[in-house]
């Protein structure tokens, strides 16, 4: 039997991203139709000692929320120790992949390796549109005005050459309201709301008139409004289901389902 | 501040039961709009430590599933001394909960007390029908031919003096089937086949006509074809967010969200 590893979520940033995350797990498991057969998942949803990551990106207010999620992989250390078995690691949240809060997290479980590995979201994304699409080098990004303030996919991404594209700037605060609008939202309504739905395929439609030959659903909310894999021609590419995917290769190699070319692909470091 | 306790899913039987137990305790849950005021959730996932509880308890092969869900409690255990905190700790399957599975893992988790409280998905299922419907007698159940064949609901209600009604045994084999048929059953398909939710709706109206008051859904799947809160006049009862809001309320009583009368319920032992 391969030495298989624990999936670790650090959850609760939001709380309800890690439960997506984990369903996105399970969906992309192979397995030979028993419960059995499925990989060991271990989500720690602790938001209540992790601070506003908004608030502290763009206001530099609070604690830095690397602090609760450094807290949370000792937790998941702790468990690798008693159980015996490694644990490969990710964190369902764009936010908390700027550079700022990422690194300390990153070199904190650096001190952990090898019981805990460390899987990025976003470098699993760009190692998707790398290996799965080597033809494209205009990407597009929708996403909240936080993470394109941020700028976590531009400083990933044009290192390796690609340019990025997002919606002209008056456009942008129309991306944030359909995420964010208290009463016609992503966040507020389930099933998303027509409005919302519309709003997107219209966002989309911007970038690949601008060139976009790809797009990164760069909110964990987007997929909802979103749900296909392309659109008007072009791949939507969610990092969500790119973190499950890197975590499920990285606990046992074997279990990726076929339908997805990332089984071969390595973590962009 | 109150002190609060974290929630703990015994989850991997199966493992998308887990996950929908996880999203309804997020969903009960009162907050003030922030991440940061939801409960802390642990959910540990372990499938692959669990025997089949469908061989164990129809054909007696396999070890008991009990063992590995004690190995899980203990994980839990380890985690709560580990934070200094306490835990309140669920499983959401109806077969773990037959008295040969259950019985084993309820006197292993008393001897973890304080620590460990465990809270028991039949036991709020029976106290939510007994404190919000007090003037019903009649109980409908939809369940599983397993979960049936066991009698776990049948054995909790009839000594609290309730009539336990379930549809004709040859309609059972067609309840089964719209469960787990794998072409068109719940389990197959989502969204929810037209002819899955079609014969749920049949089988609700059986049971109606057969004297039914209310009707609980025995089986995790079963609320994605009758997702509604009642049908036909009479309620419709989910084992699963009422053990959703028993853990809740044992983690912290304030934040279990008022539009449920669940609040002020205490747990039937």
């Amino acid at each position: 039997m391969t030495y298989e590893k624990i999936i670790g979520i650090g959850g609760g940033v939001g709380p309800m991203a890690g439960v997506i995350l984990h369903q996105k797990i399970i969906e992309n498991t192979l397995t030979n139709g028993t419960d059995q057969d499925h990989l060991e998942v271990h989500h720690f949803s602790r938001s209540s000692d992790i601070s506003d990551r908004n608030l502290f990106l763009l206001e530099g207010i609070g604690d830095n929320p690397a602090l609760g999620l450094i807290r949370t992989a000792e937790i998941a250390k702790h468990v690798a120790d008693y159980t015996n078995k490694g644990i490969v690691f990710g964190i369902p949240c764009n936010n908390v992949h700027a550079p700022s809060i990422i690194n300390p997290i990153k070199e904190a479980i650096l001190q952990m390796e090898p019981k805990i590995k460390f899987v990025d979201m976003i470098g699993e994304t760009v190692s998707r549109i790398t290996t799965e699409y080597p033809e494209i080098s205009r990407v597009g990004l929708l996403s909240t005005s936080s993470t394109r303030k941020i700028g976590t996919y531009r400083k990933t991404l044009e290192p390796l050459g690609y340019s990025l594209i997002e919606v002209e700037e008056d456009i942008q605060e129309q991306v944030h309201d359909s995420i964010c609008n208290t009463s016609w939202g992503i966040k507020a309504q389930f099933p998303v709301t027509e409005k919302a739905r519309e709003n997107f395929e219209r966002f989309a439609k911007m970038l690949k008139d601008q060139g976009a030959q790809a797009i990164i659903l760069g909110c964990t909310e987007i997929p909802l409004a979103l749900p296909q894999t392309e659109i008007y021609g072009i791949p939507l590419i969610d990092p969500m289901e790119s973190l499950a995917l890197g975590l499920i290769r990285e606990a046992n190699p074997n279990k990726v389902k076929v339908h997805s070319k990332q089984a071969v692909i390595q973590t962009v470091k």
